[in-house]
């Protein structure tokens, strides 16, 4: 019988050329000073996106002091440097301008600007110190230039150990941004291969949340509609970078994946996707996931026959001139072809250190540090099963 | 280009038995009174629904103060009532426990208790004082007790005005409820033609929203799956009112279709529709609805053949078999169909004191009362059409 809860108290605006209206909307938060909180890379400022904040904000009269350090994969030092500035100088809002680790930064600097101690005090696995904040965190407008993680939809924000090998979530009901401007025009920028890696994240959250236990009537038509978009659309994306049609498709795609998140969970692949990119910081996060999906869903397959099926045909097969035993073994199919048209065989974990000598280890941070997402996989999958994906991914 | 708005800040908590997590959720608003506001049928304290969420709220160290004058098509005088003891008695947030009416009228309530005036004075058409609120509305929460306005998902409270022939609708961002209980085993006790009324209700929500001006990808898909629902699962909802399947289906369909109505805007069926009720204040608005619905799309269809088409599918017609000039008037036959098998067809507006000399001030109420609705409704209807419409109703 249908159970479940909705729950995205985000307002989300979308569409080509919507970060103009920052300098109009009735709906910021209170207050007139921000913190814009941007990527080391400088890229905010080269494209003049910064500029366009700021200058929206001034027309709003809201005063902004720019955070420029964030890495990706964001570090918890990196945090609480931002949360004592933005103490010291009684910030009112934050406002989050770059990818989805800017996103995820700036929604931990939120929490903490208005709680106190440090970062890591808030994460609830792993080493993290278990505290619940006391109060909601500040209100945040996050403006995503990247089409992937979802965090514009989503309360969590992933954060990693500074000095440790920890990649962890954290957030809670108060941590949803209050506002997020999706305009795909900024996202004509992203390079061909990150594009491929957040776009491809996307598409994982999507599957991943699809064959969830904690799947429900409205994250199972994001995702499939999420899916079908991005079998379609990411290798567009990926060739023809400032095709606004291409980025528009995939900004949405991604956004409503990121709903996903929220009303269902990810499972253990994203489990042990963080446990790479914990051990190897410079990995891309979407990277790991193409390598870690053929091992993981072949696996997967058997014990949700319907569910992928459903996937498969939300990419494009027409499963009924199958029988009926070999349906959902076409997601399979389907998953190597995207693979293969977005670029990811000619990539190998390798390049960024992974070694199968690391397997167990790997497999041991995944379950110590994002062990909850195995609660919400389908099928039960043995510690040899998972070093045996882990191999075979580092091998592929 | 895709180009939309997503927000919907309410926490909407499904499933048979969810009434009971109103005695333990931490998502309470903040304080300790709340007044509970029921029709005045009787109907809640005679289904002991009352009492389980009195208690429910005891548990929680809510005290509770009842509410229980608010009729069918709430009259703006029952509202001012109740915001006066609301006001007086420093009552911290609203409980609305009943159908449409209930929930609508609470949403008032809500927005008068923490702002002056009277309920009219914040009415934006017709001969409403036209003020916008200057604080947000005290939060609500909402446990609807039938299925179809959809108004627990949405931030529209439908006032009609004491004395006066006009319906029309207040809300703002601040309206919406702060949690909706949807709850489908309180909906066992709706007798058959009150489950049709409020059923076919839904459907047309879901229907004018995908045929809408303001139609955009998440009410399309809600819009959809509601129609497809509603289709199969009305006239078992009404034969076997206790089947809690059919209960649990109609519920899910009737909020997914409130979603709709935020996401996207319902057209001028339901102007046509609120000068009906506003004129025949016992005729019930799915009554309303379902006999201007024939005569009102049979208009609409030639303008929007793909969107027509796209409903006949989701009401299980293979559209694909037919003749490509006939494929989008199936949604008539689905239509008509429908109407037939839920009762329709065996009452008349006639009933409740509709006239054929009452048409052209009918539809003079509908423009100068519900007149936004023509501005998202996709295809242009002169005067003549309209009469025409509401004859047809009339007649039927």
């Amino acid at each position: 019988m249908l159970n479940f809860q909705l729950f995205i108290p985000t307002r989300i605006i979308f569409g080509p050329g919507k970060l103009a209206e920052l300098a109009t909307t009735p709906n910021l938060p209170k207050g007139d000073k921000a913190m814009i909180v941007i990527g080391e890379s400088g890229a905010m400022i080269t494209n003049g996106y910064l500029d366009k904040v700021q200058a929206a904000l001034a027309k709003q009269n809201v005063s902004t002091l720019v955070f420029d350090k964030i890495s990706p994969n964001p570090q918890s030092d990196q945090i609480d440097e931002a949360a004592k500035i933005a103490r010291d100088k009684k910030i009112d809002f934050i406002v989050a301008l770059g990818g989805g680790s800017t996103i995820d930064a700036a929604k931990a600097i939120a929490l903490l600007l208005t709680n106190v101690g440090k970062c890591w005090d808030y994460i609830q696995s792993g080493s993290g110190g278990g505290i619940n904040a006391e109060n909601p965190a500040a209100p945040l407008i996050a403006i995503p230039t990247t089409s992937g993680t979802g965090s514009e939809a989503d309360q969590w924000a992933v954060i990693n150990k500074s000095g440790g090998a920890e990649k962890i979530s954290l957030g809670n009901d108060s941590t949803f941004p209050a506002m997020s401007i999706v305009d795909p025009e900024l996202m004509i920028s992203v390079p061909p291969r990150m594009t491929a890696y957040t776009g491809i994240d996307a598409f994982f959250h999507a599957v991943e949340t699809f064959v969830s236990t904690k799947h429900q009537p409205v994250s199972d038509m994001l995702a499939l509609e999420s899916v079908h978009l991005i079998s379609n659309y990411l290798p567009m994306a990926i060739a023809e970078g400032d095709n606004i049609e291409g980025r528009t498709v995939m900004a949405w795609a991604s956004t409503a994946a990121g709903m996903c998140e929220t009303l269902s969970r990810c499972i253990s692949q994203h489990s042990l996707e963080h446990a790479l990119s914990a051990k190897y910081p410079t990995l891309p996060h979407g990277l790991g996931l193409a390598k870690l999906s053929v091992p993981y869903f072949k696996r997967l397959i058997p014990g949700s026959p319907d569910r992928f099926e459903d996937l498969a045909m939300a990419m494009g097969y027409d499963t009924q001139s199958i029988d009926e035993n070999m349906r959902a073994t076409i997601f399979l199919e389907g998953l190597r072809n995207l693979l293969e048209r977005t670029g990811f065989n000619d990539e190998s974990l390798k390049t960024y250190g992974a070694k199968e000598e690391d397997v167990p280890e790997l497999v041991a941070i995944a379950y110590e540090t994002m062990g909850k997402l195995f609660d919400f996989t389908p099928t039960d999958m043995t510690q040899e099963d998972l070093e045996c994906i882990m191999s075979e991914a580092i091998a592929s």
